[in-house]
């Protein structure tokens, strides 16, 4: 069933045939507006093996037998399709961050309404709080009745549930359930009668004046692997025993039988399901029965160890969501009297992921944008003279970035030299006027211009590399003798040699040897017989280093 | 951790004791309003023991150590929940019906839309289907745009997602999904990439005049069910295989990893997911991809085997309901000129087995109704003197009812010979009528009475008893002999002892035998000196043999 290795198909060594034919990208084998494959599994042929194998410019195409299907496989798609690479469950723990309260140490992940909806980097931070420690807090959100809708919807559906589309937390005369009434709720999750259960919670705080009411989240998924890591048999015994959750009022029956801890095939933790409340009678054998009450006390009691509840208080306008097959959610005791009104709904946390993964491809595909807009620089701006060099200012950065390369630098150092001098290109004071004995702060501008789509380690040597000049001058005198003219005159309007207490302060910057080798780069950059890739060559690696998405801080 | 033996707490032997608190029934414990429970499982103490055991009249009841909290426990509790009678995963295959094609026999289950509206029955027929079967199909729903939506309502709600709350099945010009084309489609449930995935899908038919475009299902736990049969190892490599699913649209990205087949923790399946169009690339080690290929191959042979799939055509009006982690749905190619259009929505099952139950739970509620009635015809009416003999009506009855008991007949039978007379009561001819010679039929008024709400093993023999005395005076001489003055009086009313031809007809009937038993608990029921519990202790019988819902045939 593998690939035999010969010269021919070198690059399809070792790879599983059926595998590597059912992910055939062709438009036959795939439909390209959507990317659904078009076949059924079974219609693949019985004895598939490998016909003729030809390396192309991209990558290698494959005959088929005993079909003569073709199947062209890129090498981007081998390497990065390789097996053995599985990311794992992405609902699951994998790749998650699970934590205790000291973990956050009171910085809740949170963000402003506002902001939120209008700056997708801040929406994505909150999102990606969601998925990677299971909740978020946003303020500020409007107290409206039903304004709890209104956040579903900005990522994703409401789930309605007998309770309908939102629920109203407060005190009510006849309470059909716990939550109704002013007493202490010790954590847990919603909904385990649900099967599915809604994978998230919201809870919008309208009014919280009552004496009491705090909110508690505990990482369930930390909870169980702490049970995990401390007794193997009880967890054992909780991902294997389906519990009975049951809900009844007047008017609903809900019944499940799920695990109290859901583990994948792997045996990373994807749910957790905990509510005494609800937990109805178990009939298994009486063994059974004890192996589990043991199990089940003994993890209730890992959710309630001090240290792992993170306190706080919601405040009128601010929405909690969280995942509810992570996180238990709490709620101190209240007086009744005490006006406190939360509005919650259900949703789904696929949505919500798959929000978050969109507003990751437009970033994505903005930053390709943003590259064809320095690539048409090169192309266009570049290509005029560099302040008395005899190279133009596109051959200079190309030409920096590939003495960068030649040396072995690291791709950010390499993006660094070939992006430095950036800030000569549509600034408010062009390369002409510094020329003229102003200083452009062309550094600054250009790290400025920069610093929405590259890291420090990209914007931080760039922003120093003048600097770097007035400090080599100052700390190495051969240096300066090495300078170009205008390099000499523009030392002079950029402020000459660096004095000892400028010296001593840039060596404290943590980016001083990066932008001092930027520097002679920099320096090396302006041979008018010396060749270089041109900017093409060099975008993947830009690519690479484009920042996903802004976070806040 | 168990209760030990002694003569005392003799009813709790065996029983584990925090599960047994765990389960105290009483107010302090459990909400009596909504049934949840008021503690935390780590708030019961350690070192749970047994002080005081003492026999009640309904049950038994503790004083616990160390705490000195008091539980009261009914028998009747006791029984039903006994340790070791785990009723399994209410989603999972336990106590579904698996089935094949050739198993429905084209009997598909369904009912018309507006007796669904109507009769609790019918809906409570259709609710079953979809919970036992995976699918019901319900007739002439209206053509309207949105009547699905209406469908789902009768049951549950809407699971809104990125294809709306509902979504068009017709071509499209530039379809986003294979579903939205004229292309065959081979068996595979919906939205693998989700997670939770929709439980449930509704398809309602409101055009479907091209060729083609036949429907298909296939019982995905049946298909799983033969694959751990015929290939334990292959079925053990899809269980714990996560898949990664993904789906991407202009606005859309979704990504879940799960396994084709999921098992609960005692391994029954629970759900199916199978699509081969948004399965994406694994990247498990080359070793794991052949055996997943190799037992996702074998899978899907299973699921396009002959025999397993029904096949059927939808036409306008029809709105099928199904299983969506259960059933594989299918459709073969039609011609994309031809009207095609098909509204469908999602929906989750958890709302739809809750709408069962509470329609079981309002049956169970007016079949208590009834028997209030029936104590009150006892106590009312059935005091007044029977027909010219020395008993009064209620006694008469209660009296063949005790006889019966005494001779250990069958329940059924000690009901009929409780309810044998009922016709007398309120009947369209009273007993009166008849005594003056006009036949009130009063065996078949009683049994048609009793029909909504006993089986025909009460009701039928109650509809023989006359025709039995006709039939005994005609094959057993000395019976008529035996007869009670008014009994040989009516006998001559209802139409004397039987002919040959009439007795051989009786003798056909299968309920001959219980009528004949009946009759003569009947006659043997009219001595004033006689004793006879009252009609309070025959209620728990009838009660049990109440008929849960009527099913459509």
């Amino acid at each position: 069933m593998k690939v035999s290795p010969s010269v021919e198909d070198q690059p399809l060594h070792g790879l599983p045939l059926m595998w590597l034919r059912d992910n055939c990208p062709c438009p036959r084998c795939r439909d390209p507006r959507n990317g659904q494959k078009l076949f059924q599994i079974t219609e693949l042929p019985d004895g598939l093996a490998l016909g003729a194998v030809r390396r192309t410019a991209g990558g290698v195409e494959v005959d088929w037998a005993p079909d003569g299907h073709r199947s062209a496989y890129s090498t981007h798609w081998l390497a990065a399709n390789r097996p053995g690479t599985d990311p794992g469950d992405r609902r699951g723990e994998t790749g998650k961050t699970l934590w205790t309260a000291a973990d956050l140490d009171g910085r809740l992940p949170e963000a402003d309404w506002t902001e939120y909806l209008t700056d997708p980097a801040v929406k994505a931070h909150v999102l990606e709080s969601v998925v990677d420690l299971g909740f978020a807090l946003l303020r500020a959100v409007p107290c409206r009745e039903g304004q709890v809708l209104e956040a579903v919807r900005t990522f994703g559906y409401v789930r309605e549930t007998n309770y309908g589309q939102l629920f109203d937390v407060r005190v009510e005369p006849d309470p059909n359930n716990l939550a109704f009434t002013g007493a202490r709720i010790t954590p847990h999750t919603d909904n385990p009668y649900r099967d599915p259960v809604p994978t998230l919670q919201l809870l919008h705080c309208l009014s919280n004046a009552a004496s009491g009411g705090d909110s508690g989240l505990v990482d369930g998924f930390q909870a169980a692997a702490l049970l995990r890591a401390e007794d193997p048999e009880a967890f054992a015994v909780l991902t294997r025993t389906p519990v009975p959750f049951r809900f009844s009022d007047a008017r609903t029956v809900l019944e499940a039988d799920r695990p109290l801890i859901d583990v994948d095939g792997h045996g990373r933790i994807r749910e957790v399901r905990f509510n005494n409340r609800s937990l109805s009678t178990l009939r298994l054998p009486a063994a059974e029965l004890d192996a589990f009450y043991r199990a089940y006390r003994t993890f209730a009691a890992i959710t309630l160890r001090p240290g792992l509840q993170l306190d706080f208080r919601l405040s009128p306008g601010d929405c909690l969501i969280f995942d509810n097959v992570r996180l238990l959610h709490a709620r101190t005791a209240f007086e009744e009297s005490g006006a406190r009104h939360l509005q919650g709904a259900y949703a789904d946390i696929d949505a919500l992921a798959g929000t978050l993964a969109v507003l990751h491809r437009e970033r994505a595909a903005a930053g390709e944008k943003f590259l064809d807009g320095l690539a048409e620089l090169f192309a266009g701006e570049g290509a005029v003279a560099y302040l008395g060099e005899r190279v133009t200012m596109a051959q200079h950065m190309l030409q920096a970035a590939a003495r960068a390369e030649e040396a072995g630098a690291p791709d950010a150092l390499v993006a660094a030299a070939l992006l430095h001098d950036i800030g000569h290109f549509e600034g408010p004071v062009g390369g002409e006027e510094l020329m003229a004995g102003t200083d452009n702060r062309h550094s600054h501008t250009g790290a400025d211009r920069l610093s929405d789509w590259f890291g420090a380690e990209v914007t931080e040597p760039i922003r120093l590399h003048v600097a770097a000049k007035r400090y080599l001058c100052a700390v190495e005198p051969a240096y300066y003798d090495r300078l170009s003219a205008a390099s000499v005159y523009t030392l002079k309007v950029q402020g000459g040699p660096m004095s000892a207490p400028e010296v001593a302060a840039y060596e404290a910057n943590p980016y001083a040897a990066d932008g001092v080798a930027v520097r002679r780069w920099d320096d090396e950059g302006k041979d008018p017989d010396a060749s270089a890739p041109d900017f093409s060559h060099f975008r993947p690696l830009l690519t690479s280093l484009l920042v996903p998405l802004l976070r806040t801080t």
